[in-house]
């Protein structure tokens, strides 16, 4: 059933272009995926692969075409005549054509635009065009049937007939009043199971959900998700029907938000992945990385004063200094979990929020309880090691007080500057998941080094 | 057309389920989707809640109980009695009957299914309740249509308006040969684009898709995004058809895989949200929390032993603490970038794999370019401290030389570590997040700090 992608056969097919083989070409890629047969040419130059496009059935090629990610496409396309993309263009949903002809210059654009024949097909693109890519217009297809109100489910079918061949996956027909205002939707089960003579206002169903063209795509993809919709029409202001927009685009979007996430929290700039260029890679992560060094370079300078300002015992300051990286890993966790959590919750929005203050007040329990234990098994961990004799600290008592005390202090601290800044982020129409990423990471760990230190200097009474 | 959820609304239906007014929790809940109830519901107590599903249409409170998620249903379900859940089970799909199923003790089941007055419906849910949750049977349906290669479109048809009211969403019709072996499908349009009189062999499309029972739930997630299915028929291994999966689940697999991902990433052991209890929240978060400190604790020993054993001059060992916080900063954030690069190839998977021999030379490059670009970047530092005398380092040149190599040393093998830890974790069958999370960081920040040291020793020649 799924064709398996060999080595073998991506040499052989390889061969064959080299030899000009058509009829091989043709054979061997016949009933397989346009998905395998775009992963395939991925693993050739862009010469060999137009070559196997030009050579199968065009409307394989056509989804090849808006298989391609954006990436791969840039470069791809540029060997490709106007006329031959006008020609794909006229085969493949409106919504991907739009994406495709966004990506182009724009005087190839309306090159290419200027070559499609079916009318209507063009003026869809250009209306699609329009749109920002991150919003509900730009998202949707403007292919879909709908009949009015006051038809027949007889015209309906035939109306089905006549459009069927430019909407790839009809799963509901929508019905609408005399000026295109959407007014609900009546299911193919339900045509099919309605009587020839019925009228479509007996059968329809009133109840549909549908968003403005303006919507924001993670509001889209949230709307789809929890109402479990396979597709959801798009309005304008006035509530006339434009288009719709399909599951697989939204699974896309969520997919693509996880990865944005994790590269936020990861501290990668940019989109980048695994295949890319070294150089793209290497300055992907730069930025960040630069940001810890700044950090660090500043905690340095930060402890080198405060050592020669405040501690007249060396020996004391030196026992402390063994602690940094106890307190700094600990800062770390506890405000990556807590702001984790917040994430979680901004993104799956409920009707009925928490409030801030509600939530301050949980995570400052939960870092208490948190705070008294890991304060605890340090205290004992140095009670362990002081008996042990592994230790060889000078005030040894003390300094196991410093560290718990500042530890316990950090958890609760943390865990507040974690809890606030996904929600402070999201509020100024940031990324939260970038409370997770280095810039606030190494904040955090400044903050936690001073109250460390400042402890210290209270109870060590230095 | 989308419901909206107010205070308002909430406090006046709160009063009238006090009020045992059914007419006004009747009236004022029709036509709201079952989602939007479900929200709602959530904000009362369990017995208020079963007080409007007692008395709105049962086929809303059936939805309403398929779409809790689990750690809700499992309190709610104790207050209704087995013959009641039987006849909500009736009225859902079998895939959301056997989840609910599976959470009920086995003598609560066992009474539920007997209630069950449709037989097939009980043999659906039995046989479901056989798979393991995190596979194909886990997730699939056991409603469909099929047709017999044999039969002619009017038979399908026939069909479909008798078995329309048990399947929920009919996209495709799946066609079979007389021992029930999945040949291919025929969608709702070309039913109604086909003759009366034409035949399912010569209007079905043999190609068709379709997963084994056992396979792993991310694997059907992986597939189903990859060729964009919205359905997705599965077979057993002699190519019978059982079930379908719909998209729907996938989207929740997806979103569920992401979150758990998160969770790891950030150090938080079990499935938990912003509004579990502050005992589960604290609980969740301590393993992690409690590893971190073992690590410090480990590190502060390291140090300490360190400091007594090999440096004769305190002041040299001084100033190298003062840049611990730097290198621990650093090598966290190259490890995480670099498994996160991996993290996402991994489950993003193509036909075409790049070796890890490959992948660690490629890593290799990177991490000199950034490795010499962060040493450079942290001398000049250096440098500018020194000359605006910010710092009052003995020995200031050998320190900023130890840093800087160190620093490039460390940006190396951290590179390298982030990348293989991912891959190993994966071969191992572990969630290569894992990689990001606390554990591998821990151990990350402590050979940093060895390397540090050591190139100090070698450097410093003490």
């Amino acid at each position: 059933m799924r064709f398996s992608l060999t080595n073998e056969f991506k040499e052989k097919l390889k061969d064959e272009i080299q030899n000009h083989n058509i009829d091989f070409i043709k054979k061997s890629l016949e009933g397989i995926s346009y998905v395998d047969i775009t992963e395939l040419l991925l693993e050739f130059n862009s010469f060999d692969s137009k070559y196997v496009i030009d050579n199968i059935d065009i409307e394989t090629s056509a989804m090849i075409i808006s298989e391609l990610d954006e990436d791969d496409r840039k470069n791809f396309l540029k060997i490709f005549s106007a006329d031959e993309l006008a020609k794909f263009l006229e085969l493949i949903d409106s919504d991907d054509g739009a994406d495709i002809l966004s990506e182009l210059s724009e005087d190839f654009r309306n090159n290419v635009i200027s070559e499609i024949e079916d009318s209507e097909k063009s003026k869809n693109l250009k209306d699609l065009l329009q749109y920002d890519d991150n919003v509900a217009g730009g998202l949707m297809a403007m292919e879909l049937v709908k009949c009015n109100i006051n038809w027949k489910i007889n015209q309906c079918i035939e109306l089905i007939k006549k459009q069927a061949q430019n909407v790839s996956n009809i799963y509901s027909v929508y019905v609408t009043d005399n000026k295109g205002k959407l007014l609900g939707k009546v299911s193919l089960k339900d045509i099919i199971l309605a009587k020839d003579n019925s009228q479509i206002k007996d059968v329809y169903d009133d109840y549909v959900i549908s968003v403005d063209a303006k919507m924001n795509q993670e509001e889209v993809s949230q709307i789809m998700q929890k109402y479990d919709l396979t597709v959801l029409p798009v309005i304008n202001k006035r509530g006339k029907l434009l288009g719709r927009i399909t599951i697989d685009d939204v699974v896309d979007v969520i997919t693509e938000t996880a990865e944005e996430e994790r590269q936020i929290m990861s501290g990668i700039t940019s989109d980048v992945e695994e295949d890319d260029s070294v150089w793209k890679l290497s300055n992907a992560r730069l930025p960040w990385l630069i940001i810890g060094i700044l950090g660090g370079l500043f905690g340095a300078f930060f402890l080198g004063s405060f050592e020669n300002n405040y501690f007249k015992n060396n020996q004391i300051f030196l026992s402390l200094t063994f602690f940094i990286p106890l307190i700094m890993a600990t800062a770390g966790n506890v405000g990556i979990q807590s702001s984790s959590i917040v994430i979680q919750s901004l993104s799956n929005p409920s009707a009925f929020e928490n409030s801030v203050t509600n939530r301050l007040f949980k995570v400052l329990f939960v870092s208490i309880i948190n705070g008294i234990i890991l304060s605890i098994i340090v205290y004992s961990g140095l009670l362990i090691f002081d008996y042990f004799n592994y230790l060889d600290f000078e005030l040894y008592s003390q300094t196991a007080i410093i560290v718990s005390i500042s530890l316990f202090s950090i958890v609760i601290v943390s865990s507040l500057l974690g809890t606030i800044t996904p929600i402070i982020l999201n509020k100024l129409n940031f990324n939260p998941a970038l409370a997770s990423g280095p810039f606030i990471t190494t904040t955090n760990d400044l903050i936690a080094l001073a109250i460390y230190f400042v402890v210290a200097l209270f109870i060590g009474g230095i």
